[in-house]
């Protein structure tokens, strides 16, 4: 599915990428985190290497007052079970009233009808960014009039692939990072959503947030890719990259189209 | 326990092992694991590092369907809490519908009588291969005819321990490879059995899949201890091992009966 | 909060914290916990490098067969679920039954009032160590008097910060070991608190337990980062340094007041 509703395409600028590196590792932002089970471990160090910090509870009783006092609330899919069901509505709730920005991460929609159903359900809370690859995209949005509601609605779309398209009804992104090695360990994905839901806590645009975030990640993963002999050490090498990237780490390799 | 069933053990090539895990790698097979909560990132990144496409939700509502459209489906009983029950006969009978291999893990039966019971009602299931150490088997099957029973109901168990035994109603197998630093990790043979399952999708004779996946695996826990200084090491290099594996490490380190 | 009902702060030797770590290497202690999810795995990892034999189960129906047949059970707070909610206290309960040691680890109950009435319930089985940090124990215990009774009805309290205190209605212990990378890594604190429970299997005299267990944890930290190119690779140098620490590391490193 082709998506182009923005006027104009954006080049990113690696001192604009950097500013907003800098602006999360200033203020610590709290991101709070409904993940899935896989992912868990892999979210919170990435947040924490980036400066964040991450809380993980799911329980429906408990996620209310933590969605209210984060700065960020990521929701994402994967291992969905009735915990986390129950909990998500709960917790976008409570950080949509507290004027958090909200992301979804719908994984595996397009091999679960229930989920695809329940993703679709949570775009009427007005989701600030979702993130999918093209098979998420096509099920959550079987028709591209849909995709495009939920764009003028507000909601920044990440369609991640070779290229990388951020979506918005005001400026769109197209980014070239990442490296293949990524796709060899589990939750990275995830992990990088949550590095971009912490960098929407420190910049109102949230496609500028979602285009710088997702950067940072995927250099990280190209700096780690540089030194791992495998997917086992890319995990450490890229939570070590994320923990000391610097301005000239993110102008030697940033990619935008 | 002794158990000793086939006409005959199979020594097992080299070349049988490698062109097993090259299959592996050129199918990219599905593998759902409904896996203990502790085990759940390892056998993930295992899989992904061996070249198989892991999922693992273990939600009752969606299991089935991941469980249908799978290559192989992994059942451990680690951390088993009522959601994990629950799924766990739903995900056997899809897979079992679909005719795709199921292994079963009976963590800790020895420890959790009710547990125990649990795993005894899956054998009606008749799952594909079942991997146990030796408290586990006696647990499981507290009669030497009931294991008897079970393999030739079409069962291939695998025995771990110093010397790892694989029993089937066709060959045996007597495996020596791994090492010493692998049981200071958690969930390596939760992983382990994760790559066994992956096998057990591109090979039917179930036993020689057994056989080669738990080479495959033990020969990267020794090519991993070899590099690392601890426990905390091997992980990340077990997963390099997996998903750099050479012919060559193979043949200089296979050990069979 | 300031504590200081005993009437002494002891000083730790380095041979008592060896020699209590050769216990702990010697008698392969098992370790119940039930912790978060995001802990999980590092605490196994934690546990089996140090020498213990972690379970994990947290289900309703097992816990208590885990709790009555373990060496330590410990009991974090962390992502607090109807589950978790439900197995902790049929296990603390089996665990003090059989005598062994209980630790509680109450996570966040300065962001959760929910989760801070249910730790102040625990508190009735008298735990017999309780570690946090300072938010934490102001909520847990907002009066100072309550936490005073805590400490004079048997319970060891170690109040994590800059400089770690122990208090107990013995000894109390000020141990300055640790390093600011560790803050970085989730679940230091939980996987820390697993290792102090190992540590209370082998040694009656809990404070003294509590004292040495959290050196070896922190100066494992150390060890790790003064070879660590980050948090990332903090991980499994921790558990490296965990496994092979020695006399003379902890000779050269521990700092106690």
């Amino acid at each position: 599915m082709s998506l182009s509703i923005a006027a104009s395409t954006q080049a990113l600028s690696a001192e604009t990428v950097f500013d907003l590196l800098l602006r999360v590792r200033q203020k610590s932002p709290r991101v709070h985190a409904i993940t899935n089970a896989v992912a868990q471990t892999f979210t919170a160090n990435a947040l924490l290497a980036l400066g964040a910090v991450p809380s993980m509870t799911i329980s429906r009783e408990e996620v209310a007052g933590f969605a209210a006092s984060t700065d960020a609330l990521l929701v994402n899919l994967g291992t969905l079970d009735d915990a986390r069901r129950q909990a998500i509505p709960v917790a976008i709730e409570a950080a949509k009233k507290a004027g958090k920005p909200v992301s979804i991460d719908p994984v595996f929609v397009d091999r679960s009808p229930l989920r695809c159903a329940f993703a679709q359900e949570l775009m009427a809370f007005k989701p600030d960014l979702v993130r999918l690859n093209e098979p998420e995209l096509e099920a959550l949005f079987p028709e591209r009039t849909k995709a495009e509601a939920a764009i003028a609605n507000g909601a920044v779309l990440t369609v991640t692939g070779v290229e990388d398209k951020i979506e918005s009804k005001g400026e769109d992104y197209r980014l070239r990072n990442g490296h293949p090695l990524m796709a060899r360990v589990s939750a990275t994905g995830c992990a990088g959503g949550a590095v971009v839901a912490a960098f929407a806590s420190v910049e109102p645009d949230t496609a500028l947030a979602a285009a710088c975030g997702l950067s940072v990640f995927n250099i990280a993963g190209e700096m780690a890719a540089a030194q791992a002999g495998g997917p086992g050490s890319l995990v450490p090498e890229l939570l070590d990259a994320l923990y000391s990237m610097t301005s000239r780490d993110i102008e030697t390799r940033l990619k935008t189209a």
